[in-house]
């Protein structure tokens, strides 16, 4: 393949402003200019305040059949259907499950520059990746629980043999192909789960331990979800991959970008076995929108991960050099106090920043 | 009421050398010697291996009769029954469900002299209160799912209106009685729950919402159990009391204790309307059993909130007055670095520091 279509969809609140950031450096990444062909689609809360549609079928369609999905954010808390839910979270969410994008990634990574709100670890020290299983799990009863009388309101989660072996697995492939726990060097992967109060939990780590023994070359570690918390937070340099249910990946994922400086320096990917949707864990935050001070880095990060996942699919090393290259920028950049972003406790703009990135990466 | 009988559990691995620290402490805080009578009773892994019984039913009416129950810790991760579950976890558990222990009360407070895990806030800026849903929520099914075929496992929670009454009715009047948030003095209840996506956790908002209408002088608040991970890191200082669902208060309990120096700190307190169960927040670490260098602090801490609830019961301010010291002991003794614990990074065995703590409950 020579030329990768990637449907762009720029969303709500600061997306707009996150997104061209993030297409600027991907741009600014990949030197061979026609390998990319970008689409712009429409989604997400305002369009359906305008149009009564949150997500038309046309933009699903052409997100279905793209090489890659690159989002801004989505969701205007205020903008609520009759039945309390947000439309704007209508994007992001179907994709999981429509495209079935099993496996969400959330690398934890602290940059140079950045301080982490921990007070024992310094970048180079926190680099671990979370793969939250993304369509099953308690998230399967997503508004389908039942409210009886009034009275009692119940969900109900599913687990499968399936939806787990194939996260475990990925998740034992990426700690193959990465350098291991920062602490020692070890490849790891940590199944996180409540095996011990319930049971599709306990389920989930026989299927995990299961999965193991074909990958010998792997330590095979278990946190509670409980403890797990206390070790994101006193030891996070112990961990490699983590592989958890839907729900607790949604917790600890966040709980992991707190750790790295926010959510705005933290990318996602959510991939299936044919599509790639990629997108920073930040939301919409329509407070500051317009204004030129959303931290970009998380999008940008993100391109990075869509770069390196297009490149490893379709083995061209030219994207997954410059899904690399990425990475370093932002490293490079985000180093200088003068470039940190308002969250980070800078002053530095969007722009500044992304143009500080797109410099990086052509020199 | 002039004597109290307080039920003592010992447990398994460090549970019988923390328990005696705290019963020191309680002794010491308390000058009328006849006010508590203490009785012993068997449970946990050790009674189970011994006798195949964990939780003899005894003990069981000995705690239901009691004025109060007092443990050291339970558990021995490698005593399992043929069903996999651990017979030591029993006692804490079974107590919760069959004398309805509501509300899982975990302090989260950063003591003088203990370096928080997180980079910028000292001790005075972080003192909250997890209120946990004791009784439902996911732990409903605790081991009762379904497992179906070995292909598909599932989980069902069950919330109350009742259950969420009752639990977030005692958030506001937690607050009331409390001096509100270290950042802005404000009595505050953060109603914890992940209401944009499953119906469960939307009910027990709109239930909390209801509630709070009788507390008009309380701020209302809500975080999504992600986002709440980040402010727990992030701002905890915003925070006062914090009421959630049972799962979720296991969750981020143990991350709140993680940023106030450790289970090792942290004391629970699990009361219903006509009982009261005390116990550290950490396991039984066999690991370091017997080797005199377990943390008591949770232990002691936990003997205080005992004595200020019995206080509140039955309005006997000397129980009041005894509980308020043990806490101001605490923080006297663990700023003399000679009195860190080795979980804190110290080298002082739990004798020391009960020795410590004793000795300024005297003075
Ligand atoms: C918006 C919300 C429904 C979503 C989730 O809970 O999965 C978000 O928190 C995420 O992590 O992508
Ligand atoms: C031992 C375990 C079942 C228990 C729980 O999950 O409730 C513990 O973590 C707690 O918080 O008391």
């Amino acid at each position: 393949k020579t030329r990768y279509e990637i449907a762009v969809v720029h969303g709500d609140g600061i997306g707009p402003e996150v997104c061209e950031a993030g297409l600027r450096a991907i741009k600014a990444a990949l030197p061979d200019e026609g390998k990319l062909a970008f689409r712009e689609y429409p989604a997400g809360a305002r369009l359906w305040q305008e149009t009564g549609v949150s997500f038309p079928e046309e933009t699903f369609n052409a997100c279905r059949d793209a090489d890659a999905i690159f989002h801004g954010a989505a969701g205007l808390p205020e903008v609520t259907a009759p039945d309390g839910t947000e439309p704007g979270l209508d994007f992001g969410l179907q994709l999981r499950f429509r495209l079935d994008l099993y496996a969400n990634i959330r690398p934890i990574k602290l940059h140079p520059g950045v301080t982490s709100a921990l007070r024992h670890f310094e970048p180079g020290e926190i680099d671990y990746v979370i793969l939250r299983e993304n369509t099953e799990g308690f998230y399967a009863a997503r508004g389908g629980g039942n409210v009886v009388r009034g009275e009692i309101a119940s969900d109900t989660s599913i687990i499968t043999r399936k939806g787990t072996e194939r996260i475990v697995r990925k998740a034992f492939e990426l700690a193959r192909s990465r350098n291991g726990a920062p602490r020692d060097g070890r490849k790891r992967v940590t199944c996180c789960d409540k095996a011990n109060v319930l049971r599709s939990y306990a389920f989930f780590r026989r299927v995990a331990r299961e999965v193991a023994e074909d990958y010998p070359d792997v330590e095979l570690d278990f946190a509670l979800i409980d403890a797990m918390t206390v070790h994101l937070v006193k030891r996070p340099d112990f961990y490699d991959v983590i592989v958890t249910e839907n729900m607790f990946g949604d917790i600890i994922s966040d709980l992991g970008a707190a750790t790295v400086g926010g959510m705005g320096m933290s990318p996602t990917a959510e991939v299936g076995d044919d599509n790639g949707f990629f997108q920073a864990a930040h939301g919409s935050a329509p407070d500051i929108a317009g204004r030129g001070i959303a931290n970009p880095i998380g999008t940008i990060l993100s391109g990075g991960l869509m770069l390196t996942w297009l490149g490893e699919r379709h083995r061209d090393n030219a994207l997954i050099d410059a899904g690399a290259r990425i990475d370093r920028a932002v490293g490079k950049v985000i180093r200088d106090p003068g470039l940190l972003p308002g969250d980070l406790g800078g002053t530095a703009t969007s722009v500044a920043i992304t143009d500080a990135v797109c410099e990086a990466l052509a020199g």
